[in-house]
């Protein structure tokens, strides 16, 4: 079949909106209509050049939301007109990393993933002249028809509104998950999150709902501190304006019993290597876990004194918020549904494929949290 | 009082054994008989003077057993002729940081200690002209007779052997308590310990009492296999034989079912901030844990690329193996007592006080594991 979809013919160039073919799913695979799809920063990375492993052309996108059109030989989870949610972290339950259940990190299907392909190593778009076009973090939601593996989608509740919930399948479980699933953080807990984007919001409505008592955002941009007050965050630091936001947030979660002061839990939503070393120097001697969440530059190094570890720091990262995604997104889904998460405000632009361009543009601007394009 | 004592006149020089000037305990304090103690790399590192934060002249020494010999005012859970053990992380157990149950790292008399005082803010011991001689760890074993808060004393069973016990002050408890206190190892993980001297052999037989599988020993030194395949190791390798130490790990942790490999836990007992890097990056993504104990160099960093924690590996540190002083040491001595944990062959030294700078000299050649002082 042909559909419509925004290719990187090569790195640094806008993306171009073009026909493109594609293949029908095969063996465990699903054809999905993609009915929205946020914009992110990683797609930007991507699509910029910054990203080693980018391979092109191909078509980015990974945070989508749409319905099963037609499901490949072998497929038994899922079936025409299922709602679904693309997955770029699988689930497919058997392999060594599923079946630990000590992390959300699928190796099933890592290797021709992280290669742009499909599981039998090869790519269902192709340029109308042949050329195959990549897949990329295994979804290509840029696309208003794509091919996934039966693993990698999520089915969710059919009243769902697609424009908000594609953002599930990024931001929100990404931010949220960190806190509840990664972090585990408790009722009363201190947390300060560096980065008040589309991430950091979503790991202040989590730690909103975990019952964190007091909640610090950090923001070089005066301008998110509204939001962020919005989503639950209860101090702002602006590190432009203070000498040491390390020594910062030690006073500010000093209590009258405890002297001592930093923070219980933190959480990187830069990808700054120098911003994660502060945010793991300001979390609590004997106790304090920081959380990275960003993406680092291609070669970027984070550091510190081991002496922060053995005074009883912990330094961990989140991938997809530690969800497991067939089995938590549908719940994140309900969660929105019910009124439990917030997601209406974040996203601030809708968009046509054809305006995708503009959407990087308000982005790299700063102007939209999350900009979605509706097919 | 006046006791024996090797005092570190000065950084760099050997110790030197004289009669010593030593006050009696005020409020809230104890004086002990040091019937043994152990030398240990971290007072040979404030000796050398590779320690920023040494202060001279001082009395080292941190791994002692002995007898209480006198109480001060207000001590009401030791009396004379009890036996104890010194505790250079004390318990006071209501500072935040023994209340918050989440670290053995008590901050109560943290401060005075550091520079080398006791909790009043003044030394007991001096020369014998007055100047007064800095206290070590807030234990100073080095003297026969020292003053310790009562805090930083551990009550132990009095039919458990001075010169055996004194090494549960710090080697044996840093070992295994950062296996089963620290990471918490389960049964049939797999893990690798880098660093086979008087701190990696006492992780191997806590990687052993936690019923760990597969325990993999690293050591320039092939003389370490044979007392670590004693303690418990299962499999050798001298880094200088293989062409990556990481990538060793990771195939030898390999199964069947599992082809990704690597360790669920490592060690790094080196102090070295590169085999800190090796130790994070051996681990299994998705749920590795590294856990830092050496000591490293002065402004020595460690780093990673975030990547490492982004896929799931956590970077912890353990002081004193995580272990509350009061409350576990004495549990510790039960074990030995009880043919529970070994200690009697990692003792390969016993000398007199004047023969201290001797036992250095053997820390150096590598030909002892722990030299201890019987006074």
């Amino acid at each position: 079949m042909r559909t419509r979809a925004a290719v990187a013919l090569a790195p640094g160039q806008p993306l171009e909106v073009m026909e493109v073919n594609l293949e029908g799913p095969k063996k465990g695979e699903v054809l999905v209509e993609i009915k929205a799809t946020g914009l992110c920063h990683t797609d930007d990375f991507t699509r910029s050049g910054a990203d080693p492993e980018g391979i092109f052309p191909c078509i980015l996108g990974h945070e989508g939301a749409g319905v099963v059109v037609e499901v490949g030989e072998g497929v038994t989870t899922l079936k025409v007109g299922d709602h679904v949610i693309p997955l770029y972290t699988p689930e497919c339950r058997q392999c060594p990393s599923c079946l630990s259940q000590k992390t959300n990190l699928c190796t099933s299907i890592r290797a021709t993933q992280g290669q742009g392909l499909m599981p039998d190593g090869t790519t269902r778009f192709s340029m109308l002249d042949g050329t195959p076009i990549y897949h990329y973090m295994g979804c290509s939601t840029f696309a208003n028809h794509t091919v996934l593996p039966e693993i990698a989608l999520a089915k969710v509740r059919e009243d769902a509104p697609f424009e908000k919930i594609c953002y599930i399948g990024c931001g929100v479980t990404t931010g949220i998950g960190a806190v509840i699933k990664t972090a585990k953080v408790e009722i009363g807990a201190t947390a300060v999150v560096f980065g008040l984007g589309g991430i950091g919001l979503n790991v202040l409505q989590g730690l909103k709902m975990a019952g964190a008592d007091k909640i610090i955002g950090v923001d070089l941009n005066d301008g998110k501190e509204e939001m962020a007050r919005h989503f639950g965050m209860t101090h702002f630091i602006n590190p432009s304006k203070v000498d040491n936001v390390v020594q910062e947030i030690i006073n500010l979660t000093k209590t009258p019993f405890d002297q001592i002061g930093g923070a219980d839990y933190s959480f990187d939503c830069t990808g700054n290597v120098k911003v994660m070393r502060d945010a793991l120097e300001c979390t609590h001697r004997g106790w304090g876990q920081s959380i990275v969440i960003g993406v680092a530059p291609a070669g970027a190094e984070i550091s510190t004194r081991p002496f922060q570890l053995v005074t009883g720091r912990v330094w961990k990262g989140s991938a997809f918020g530690g969800a497991r995604g067939r089995t938590d997104v549908p719940t994140f889904v309900d969660w929105y549904m019910d009124g439990k998460i917030e997601i209406d405000p974040m996203i601030t632009h809708i968009l046509t494929l054809d305006e995708i361009n503009h959407g990087f543009d308000l982005m790299h601007k700063g102007e939209s949290i999350r900009a979605v394009v509706v097919y």
